[in-house]
């Protein structure tokens, strides 16, 4: 009886807080060099199919009064499920032929954060991430010190194989053969990061990221995506950022504390700050990538110097778009 | 005949260059709680005579042209070879009773960057550091890929047996018995960190920063010493900044970047951009720690929220300043 009063509770408070504040989401799953010439019609569909999904239901979950960090995580998660994408399964491989997961999330009312790197047993490195956060002293833990901690939290621990795709095989293959190997200048073998940024209806921004990092990295090589500042920010006082892209620069330019201190120090639009760093610090230091950016007030940005990203968003307004090349 | 050639076009480059700019250096051996009447006069004196000695020896390295990522590199691995500090030798001890070792170097004309985590067997993780900038495609390694990183660039494996000291063996032992040991709160357990930043005769800003990081760290914690943006920065735009505290709060207000936002987009001084971090945002989320700074004029300035920072510095006018508490 008990239980039910206390969800009864639970659902009346999520009702009457989610009618305080309007909620947005925005989600990328990577971007990349792909032409639209290149990806065949069925891929596209999947693709577009998939994120219209993925939007509507995390928009769902945020206008029902779920707290942003769940629905970051619950998305994460279903894009982690999928080997349409570079994160838990389809993850790329490393130079090795392992897969080598990472993933931070943060939380913008409270600046609360933890992120993984390098985890290799754990189906969900989002949702560990969010453990490092809430039930340890620490915010990143690396390889098996958070495979161990994982395991004390309860994690099933899951066979490598299970993040194997034919298409992480070939591309490490191709990288291999590749006699540029060395350069990384290929941006195919890069991408397909994902992320996710909302508004919640208790009026804070969260952001999340995860991915199997770049195919052929090696040395336990971290990219910017368990990088707090880098691959994710997250501050009620300007805005949340997913970054996906050529880690090794995210990192060195700081890109998604850097968006948010523009906005919050150069008093820049949220358009202005994040296109200031992808379009024009990134480009001139040569880094591709992109981001997605949210504001308190819900606004969304997707900034990419690439010929396309995979994205989608839901405005305060209920406004919907699905999107994957540049030119739409 | 050509090498002589060669030394001697060195060293009057070196020369000439070391005319056309001031040169200046900070150093810090990490904050803490440590208050003047508990320290014995043997080891204040020790610690006084040490900082006097790395602050003199990289100002003479600067005045002579030395490029500033030589003198960070060579400053802090005298500190790693000290057992006065909590880096390299002298190191803390993680819960499991090992050495895991943290550095990261950064050069603010080019933004290059390089971080090791979790390093157990070399003795220089700052040098290992500055390989992973010049000599992998990588900005951040770990662990015992970083370990295997090293072995290829020809670093020697050290026993881990190198880096104990009675200290953090019995540092180890006071957590492990102490009753709150959870919370984490003892802030003895927590400093010791080392960081040097430089501007050089090039007329570039450099920093560095290496750790053991916190006693009874657990799970491949990574605290804020490599992460470029938290424990480290460096941008001729802005300033050089090197950080030592709790490392978890350093990584969630991405402190070492927000002084440099601070300075570049909202037009603070270095002082008020490193004080509204660490005397403001810091000491609201309860966080303890401190920073060294300097910008592009090599104006230097030390922050801290502890009773005192190990620090020492000598700026553009030759003035030099060697200090242990705050109220000095």
């Amino acid at each position: 009886m008990f239980f039910f009063r206390l969800v009864f509770f639970a659902l009346a408070t999520a009702a009457a807080v989610a009618e305080d504040h309007a909620v947005a989401i925005a989600i990328h799953g990577g971007a990349g060099t792909l032409e639209r010439v290149a990806m065949d019609p069925d891929k596209e569909s999947q693709y577009r199919r998939f994120l219209e999904e993925l939007v509507s239901d995390g928009h769902d979950q945020l206008t029902e009064g779920h707290p942003g960090l769940d629905v970051v995580v619950n998305i994460i998660q279903k894009m982690e499920a999928s080997p349409l994408f570079n994160a838990g399964r389809g993850a790329v491989l490393t130079w090795e032929g392992n897969h080598e997961l990472d993933a931070s999330i943060m939380h913008g009312g409270t600046l609360d954060a933890g992120a993984v790197a390098g985890v290799t047993t754990v189906r969900s490195p989002i949702a560990l991430a969010r453990s490092v956060m809430e039930s340890s002293p620490h915010v990143m833990l690396s390889r098996e010190g958070a495979e161990e901690f994982a395991l004390e939290q309860g994690y099933e621990v899951i066979d490598p194989s299970y993040f194997d795709t034919d298409t992480s095989r070939k591309a490490l293959e191709d990288f291999r053969n590749d006699s540029q190997a060395n350069a990384l200048a290929d941006t195919a073998h890069k991408f397909g990061t994902v992320g996710v940024v909302v508004l919640d209806a208790q009026g804070h921004l969260s952001a999340g990221t995860s991915t199997g990092g770049m195919t052929g990295k090696r040395w336990g090589r971290i990219g910017d995506s368990p990088v707090i500042g880098a691959g994710t920010y997250a501050d009620d006082r300007s805005c949340a950022v997913s970054a996906t892209g050529h880690g090794e620069f995210f990192i060195r330019y700081a890109v998604a504390h850097d968006i948010c201190a523009r906005v919050r120090y150069a008093g820049a639009s949220l358009a202005e700050a994040a296109n200031a760093v992808v379009q024009g610090e990134l480009v001139q230091a040569g880094a591709l990538g992109g981001v997605i950016a949210m504001n308190p007030a819900g606004e969304i940005v997707f900034s990419f110097n690439t010929p396309n990203m995979i994205r989608a968003g839901i405005d305060t307004k209920g406004n919907k778009q699905v999107a994957l090349f540049g030119d739409e």
